[in-house]
């Protein structure tokens, strides 16, 4: 999915949808000092791998990160580092759901007036530890709760769940098929999930775990249940931070973004290649004039790829090359994974010959050897087609 | 924890034991067409792991790995490949029930009458998709199971579970801190479980998924609950196996064996090296002269430990050494990864010269040289004290 589009039904994009990321937990699960959300997973933060899978889809336009006080300076030195642009930081309480609330005061109290942001209609939920969630899922919880006020993705269970007696044994196991894990994300309407948390007991706000539960208890709204994929897991215990960084691994060197000019034989070759490749890798083809459309690439490189395929018939193929490489170094991603570009030169000029072929090249090697501090490693392919 | 030696209290030494480990899953949730049990860890199938896991314990006495018909002969050339000694593998039936009702039969049907095993006292349940399960836990839900009748592992829910309603909406939130996940292993005096499983319905077998349950049902017994740890899990997604991955390579490069003679000086020498690296990583030390004791050293390879530090005084360095390395053939570990061999000579002797100590190290590197054929790397060190 291209990451600036809509939904497939356009749904979530004529409602106005923010989302609220409790980060605050302690990461006690993990065994580690440093709480899951702020560790690195190939260099980056957990909890920026979430904001960005949220920031990358247009129709989310605030996303409130609610973090403990003492990670207040760490979230926003991650926010910084990585170009975030549409994070406002909130200060979390001591619970799960008195972060969230204080998550949902900004966009309704002036307690945090020097940033009241806009009330959106409808209020994604979402754990900062579950960095792999998809716009479909979100699309489709953001139009369930417009409909029926809330709506939960949900997971079939793994274990059976049993119920144990006050001595420590068995008092009965719970029929698997009845019943479903409930993950995040979850969408409200706003004036629902805010009206429950307004009226919820210290009791809810302290020992409570479940946001569908409160829409329930206190606005009779049944939330609607949607099967989410198994990406939706949250990063809970060490292992699960291994799977993460093999999935961050994975996803780098299986997405190729072919770049080709508009000139017709080139976006022909751009589409050819997109066609053979697709079949093994994750491909994404875009014909482009290289010297416009930086937003549009722009909204590639936040799309996690990493590697390019840049095809090009210009004389001054390097200086269309030499473009690509500073919109790159502007986006800061070469900081954290080495950039590959793979450039193919195609020379159909009448007087092609293999001097000037192999000047061609040595002067893609000279320039690869340039780019290659900032973290850009460029291979060459000169093909000459009389 | 070393490998061969009972659990803390003695408790099931003195029990026969026996585990049914089914492997008959499909393994449609991981994605892929292999199922999930035979998919490869650092090139070794993940049965393979968790057979491993339980023929290194002393007292547990056969291995019943259940497996659909499709896979018997992949399991016997997997069982013949690692050397698996206590393994007997039994055709599986179309549901998981149905696979561990075989598995037990093999103890109390002449329908196998080929190969009718001594009944045990007890007997274990364990997954064969859950490799990292350790002695500690396996002799609690044992000790219990002698008491109880049954006993299985828990943990707490990482997720609320809910109930649906019939129009895909939220019923009603089970409150998290009641329940608990039941994973495995569980254990069963094996006259209650076998009496339950022939007592039980087609519809147990068909749809059932708990074997604590059937227990209670047909038996009336309330099995004991025992906290496990977050090792448990069982491997059902393909991050899972990504997560066992890392596991078994952190393993691999976190555990170091000591090897050191038991004349004092070096016994001393090995103690101490122990002591100081032992913050750090997980070390096994044994003080032992290499020309005895195989059994023990046997035993220390199925404890997947890779890397040893072997330090001796002998003029005979490579002689000891060599055996070492003649042990490790045999037991087939270097085709399955590198073994790291530090080799730590210290001369004593009078007349040591920088001569003398260059000759040996130069006989280490010579040695080295023919034992990496067989994927075994030696480092030398030559340490004179006069």
């Amino acid at each position: 999915m291209e990451p600036s589009s809509g939904s497939r039904d356009a749904g979530p994009a004529v409602t106005s949808v923010a989302a609220v990321l409790p980060a605050g937990g302690s990461g006690e699960r993990l065994g580690g000092a440093t709480p899951k959300q702020f560790c690195a997973v190939q260099g980056r933060p957990l909890v920026s791998y979430t904001v960005r899978a949220m920031e990358r889809i247009s129709w989310i336009s605030d996303i409130i990160v609610v973090v403990s006080p003492e990670n207040i300076e760490t979230m926003k030195s991650i926010v910084e580092k990585y170009g975030h642009k549409k994070v406002t930081i909130v200060k979390g309480g001591i619970t799960r759901h008195r972060s969230i609330f204080n998550g949902l005061k900004v966009f309704a109290e002036n307690e945090f007036s020097n940033c009241l942001l806009q009330k959106p209609e409808v209020v994604i939920i979402h754990d900062a530890v579950r960095p792999f969630v998809e716009e479909d899922i979100l699309s489709r919880v953001v139009m369930a709760a417009k409909d029926q006020g809330a709506a939960g993705a949900i997971r079939p269970l793994v274990s059976t769940v049993i119920a144990s007696a006050a001595d420590g044994c068995l008092d009965h196991s719970l029929e698997r098929a009845r019943y479903r894990a409930s993950e995040m994300p979850q969408a409200f309407l706003f004036d629902i999930i805010y009206e429950a948390y307004q009226q919820c007991t210290d009791y809810d706000l302290d020992y409570g775990t479940e946001c569908l539960h409160l829409a329930l208890k206190y606005c009779k709204t049944n939330a609607k249940l949607v099967e989410g994929t198994a990406d939706l897991w949250k990063v809970t215990y060490k292992r699960d931070l291994y799977a993460a960084e093999s999935i961050v691994k994975d996803n780098l060197s299986q997405q190729v973004c072919v770049i080709a000019d508009v000139k017709e034989a080139v976006a022909q070759v751009g589409f050819l290649l997109h066609e053979s490749l697709k079949s093994q890798i994750k491909v994404e083809a875009v014909s482009v004039s290289l010297s416009k459309n930086d937003g549009h690439l722009q909204n590639i490189f936040s799309g996690q790829c990493y590697n390019f395929v840049c095809v090009n018939d210009k004389k001054c193929a390097i200086q269309e090359t030499q473009h690509l490489v500073d919109v790159l170094e502007k986006s800061n991603i070469p900081l954290l994974y080495p950039v590959v570009l793979v450039l193919v030169h195609m020379d159909i000029s009448e007087n092609a010959s293999f001097s000037i072929g192999m000047e061609e090249l040595s002067r893609i090697k000279k320039f690869a050897r340039e780019v290659k501090k900032q973290n850009i490693l460029v291979y060459g392919l000169v093909i000459q087609c009389k």
